[in-house]
């Protein structure tokens, strides 16, 4: 089971950290938010209840599995949870097959570059936005379609689309072509659909257990929706991110103690930053209110990130997420017996070294007045991690409802869109 | 030649962007800063002038040519540049001979997992530790050492070391061991050490020219030593970041529009957050002064960041990165005719596309009065990565003495390390 350590905070002098006292005023409101959230028709905590997509997924994959390459194309919400799954239950450095690539940017080397690996024959694109009319996506979805015709290959043997379930160009071009369709529902926007088919079809050809994620984030669905606060572990971490945005921590690190992990904080930047960084409060009153997410790897980043973390400005929480179990023991070998300097490596494990070194790191953080939580996970699994995912997802739900935002819109970059769109004609 | 745009400065508003005026008053000043920061007696500028560490490594990375696996152990500022070369000049899906692995990181998986691909006979092992003691690198070189006797291969036809030209348990080993080694100045720190063997030694086994970085960072450290404020770009993007954080611009977003250029930005995350984040100025006094770097990247981000930069807090610098060529022109082709809603995208190249987005990202932010700089690089390659890496060095050097802090040393990862021995003895 997936817990939150939180005790850190009260160590760490008022200014800084919490009192029991400040958790203790929100402890019973847990029913008043939910009642908020619940009213706002989303759908992220209900996807493991779409049993059937699950099942054609898994036929999908199951029947496409003579192809060697699957090239997802999709960005932000289209990509971002996918390259998660995929270096999560990967091997570090081997490929299987199929080779799954996420082509989330229009640099023209990717373009350049893919072409000199893949075997169209042998090539299954999946297209993936959800209104169905993101520019990069359908420019990247353009590009291959000409080359798979050129290849005088079919393309509803090549293509595969994930879009809105009714609307938009790409639902239009699946018809008119006669592409396989997942959607993806109307009330999970792109940064909350992981657990949909987004993530859910490539995650299928990765080999991972999908079934397993949707269960994982059942349980932690539970917690959401549980009303006692000891229970809620989503609704703790974001009301400890609220209590401390008011003593100037703008900035919340996400610092995994694993490295197949690390991607799990770019999902996660992206999640923070678009729910939570508004100009306009719910009354439509100018806030600028955000939150800073900052990606940041254990024990990697104690060599690049801790010394601000340590001494800078008093702007930052940070989360660790702490892995208990990572199969194998690898131990470290006393080679050189004699050279007394280093002795205290002597026959530890690679995983006691990392373990000790996040808990000095969080002791000093922790000395130095750095508030940080700990969310500690048993292994990295597949439902563990579906479970990681509910958590932060339902987590952003409360923190909009004490920011009083919308935490599922995305305003702030429509001028960009516009400007591209002018700039073009 | 590389060069900077801060002209949307003087469009933002006086409270979050900067005059001619606010920039005025420093421009005769940076013959004074460049005299307080040569007294500080740092050899990075001079990294060039060490050609006979060029020509050996050279030489070594030519006799070595029959190994297939080259594998970096280092951590920090002993490996983000290597990432970041690696990234730059690899093709984007195949891998070269030899692979270059880069390990810093101590996560059980990854010894489990490096093992499943190499074979010991054709391995290298570059160990990467300026200090010569830093217990994640020596833990692995310990492991992999055992490895290889276990093999009974020869430890020192298997092992190169970088690290200090005397001190350390590294230097010692090596002379023990008849171990080749390589040298970092003593008076160039770790993150500033990616133009010395640290970087430039893995490079050479990446195929990349060596001498042309150099060459690169030579060139922008002339643009550095030169006493014209208008000549001296690492002097104009300290004062901008330096008089912004004045204005509460904490945060120093780094954004390449480039693919390649990536890990450039992890590489200045460590560059900028060790030598800012500091808890003592020059004179001893508490300031809990530092920059907050995040990591970006286009077009990707705007899908993911550009909500919270537009609309958040104003708490942000970004800092640009934009490549001019990227070789060939790949078009967007018109698949779809009669789709009037896609004909802003007909026949327009991809880096059309891109540098269109760029362009509107960068207006937007503008008219939202969120500060923005643009560094220009005609195109990725090993002179301009040079003089990339010198740039920011150099501009770093300059921000400590805006500061009135110390650039070049990092007291607040100290204690973690102290306890992290405590606790395994």
């Amino acid at each position: 089971m997936i817990t939150l350590d939180y005790k850190n905070l009260f160590q760490i002098s008022e200014k800084h950290g919490l009192t029991e006292k400040e958790l203790e005023k929100y402890k019973n409101s847990t029913p008043q938010y939910l009642k908020n959230i619940k009213s706002l028709n989303q759908g992220f905590y209900k996807v493991f209840s779409e049993n059937n997509t699950i099942k054609d997924i898994q036929k999908f994959a199951q029947e496409k599995n003579k192809f060697k390459d699957i090239v997802v194309l999709g960005i932000g919400g289209s990509a971002l949870g996918t390259i998660c799954l995929k270096k999560a239950f990967s091997h570090l450095f081997q490929e299987r097959t199929p080779r799954v690539h996420i082509l989330d940017n229009i640099d023209p080397t990717i373009f350049a570059e893919i072409e000199d690996i893949l075997n169209y024959e042998k090539t299954l694109f999946i297209v993936v936005t959800k209104s169905g009319e993101t520019p990069e996506t359908l420019s990247q979805y353009f590009y291959f379609y000409k080359k798979i015709k050129e290849k005088k290959l079919a393309p509803q043997e090549h293509f595969v689309f994930i879009t809105d379930p009714t609307q938009g160009l790409l639902r239009k071009i699946s018809i008119e072509e006669n592409i396989t369709t997942f959607p993806v529902p109307m009330n999970i926007g792109g940064r909350f659909s992981v657990l949909t088919a987004v993530g859910l079809l490539p995650a299928a050809f990765m080999g991972i257990d999908i079934e397993k994620l949707l269960i994982g984030a059942e349980k932690m669905a539970r917690n959401f929706l549980n009303e006692d606060f000891e229970q809620n572990l989503p609704f703790q971490i974001a009301l400890i991110q609220y209590l401390l945005a008011q003593k100037g921590k703008n900035i919340t690190v996400m610092m995994p103690y694993a490295q197949k992990l690390y991607s799990f904080a770019d999902w996660y930047c992206q999640l923070l930053a678009e729910s939570i960084g508004k100009k306009l409060n719910n009354d439509k009153k100018e806030i600028f209110v955000g939150l800073t997410p900052v990606k940041s790897l254990g024990v990697t980043d104690q060599h690049s990130q801790l010394q601000l973390y340590n001494e800078g400005p008093f702007d930052k929480l940070i989360i660790f997420l702490e892995v208990e179990n990572f199969g194998q023991e690898i131990t470290i070998p006393n080679v050189y017996p004699e050279k007394k300097e280093f002795q205290f490596l002597k026959n530890i494990s690679f995983k006691k070294l990392l373990q000790t070194e996040k808990k000095a790191t969080e002791q000093a953080l922790t000395k130095n007045n750095r508030p940080n939580i700990t969310i500690k996970i048993p292994e990295l699994n597949e439902e563990n991690l579906g479970s990681l995912f509910m958590l932060f997802e339902a987590s952003i739900a409360f923190l909009g409802e004490f920011f009083n935002i919308n935490a599922f819109d995305q305003p702030g970059v429509e001028l960009g869109k516009i400007l591209t769109k002018e700039m073009l004609k």
